[in-house]
């Protein structure tokens, strides 16, 4: 039997297989402080519990696991995220109550102002606090991705310039050390937060000020093709 | 209908999913340079060709992801790993002639004085110098995958002491440079490695030293509980 011969009659459901789903951490800034993107889950299992936004691999329409991802957020969130990579992939006989399962986890970051739901499914989607998810019921694990997923931001945040994403397109120093101080949950020091962003050569000013009370301050934004840049010494 | 009549009722083929497998990519230091495991192809899709050890999760047999890969290795080497973490998934409609796949793959350390074939299956089994993958036709994009994962590897070298699970239970420092040295394919300066693993404390002296010619060296071996520890600077 030749290759074109085996292909012909190879039938996949032979093998028992475990269920593949995708999990994302959607993270955004609101109310002074981080959030995350749940669904209320229509069916069984965790019906009506809060869940991560994901699904099945469409084999129709996603050429990759990336387009999973970005069409489940899409689906859920109306909006393309600013920000995504993989963080990592779980599977055990344990974690789903229907079979032996195995997520695929991302983590996206997306700035609120352009996250505005769009379609009727998103009406059971919504934001929570990080500091308050221990008094819902997650559904699975779920807990416990989001938990692992916080702690590669907060690494993120010491050094890579990733956590901008979280911001729109332009923003203050002083927004983006917010944002970074909200991740690591403490506070930097400005001088030496303004040097590693200058030493980074990765944001430039965009002319505009800010306006108002106070000192007006510098609008910045990301140079073309800075994203993912690392900070020579973490802050 | 409650949880435990949908559960009763639930039929996981009735969603079409993706074919999912584990691939490994076993590294090992021997006749000077670092070698990588492959397994000839008994069967269809890439007969003949050579590919990563890995496989099907066995829903009986692997209680994890982990298990699976661990499991795949001690088939292919005939024994556990001295290290092994998880690269990525990549998941494609693609890369696999069947159908929609999915590869979770890990990177995992042998030091090769341990990785004596045992048993039958292991007959395929053959170690190879990375330097000449390209004269080979690897199946599927494991070629692409071994490069993906020395990439991984070498950002390790830079500031984790992972390296040393490719040697022995115990080493020289001259030999835990030459391992760093080989997988940053550049000479680094003796007297700045010492001094950056003695500052990380997590290896302690056995005891023993070196014989024969030349000034003796103390053998090292790693504190227990130290794995994973980072260089507080990069080599």
């Amino acid at each position: 039997m030749n290759e074109r011969e085996f292909l012909k009659q190879y039938d996949k459901t032979a093998f028992d297989q475990p269920i593949f789903s995708v999990d994302n951490v959607v993270f955004t800034v609101a109310n002074g402080g981080l959030e995350v993107l749940l669904v209320q889950r229509a069916e069984h299992p965790f019906k009506g519990h809060w869940g991560l936004p994901g699904g099945f691999v469409d084999l129709q329409k996603d050429l990759t696991l990336d387009d999973t991802a970005l069409r489940k957020i899409r689906e859920k969130a109306g909006v393309e995220p600013d920000y995504i990579e993989q963080l990592e992939t779980l599977g055990s006989s344990q974690r789903d109550p229907r079979d032996w399962s195995i997520t695929t986890v991302f983590t996206a970051l997306i700035s609120k102002q352009r996250c505005v739901p769009t379609d009727e499914n998103v009406s059971s989607a919504n934001w929570f606090p990080v500091t308050t998810l221990s008094e819902l019921q997650l559904a699975f694990d779920h807990l416990e991705i989001i938990e692992r997923a916080l702690k590669r931001l907060k690494n993120r945040a010491t050094y890579s310039l990733v956590p901008c994403a979280l911001l729109g397109e332009t923003f203050t120093l002083a927004e983006l050390q917010h944002v970074h101080e909200l991740i690591l949950g403490k506070k930097l020091e400005a001088k030496a937060f303004r040097r590693r962003v200058e030493n980074s050569e990765q944001f430039e000013e965009t002319g505009g000020m800010t306006s108002g009370r106070g000192r007006p301050a510098a609008y910045y934004r990301l140079r073309p093709g800075a994203m993912g840049f690392e900070f020579v010494r973490s802050v």
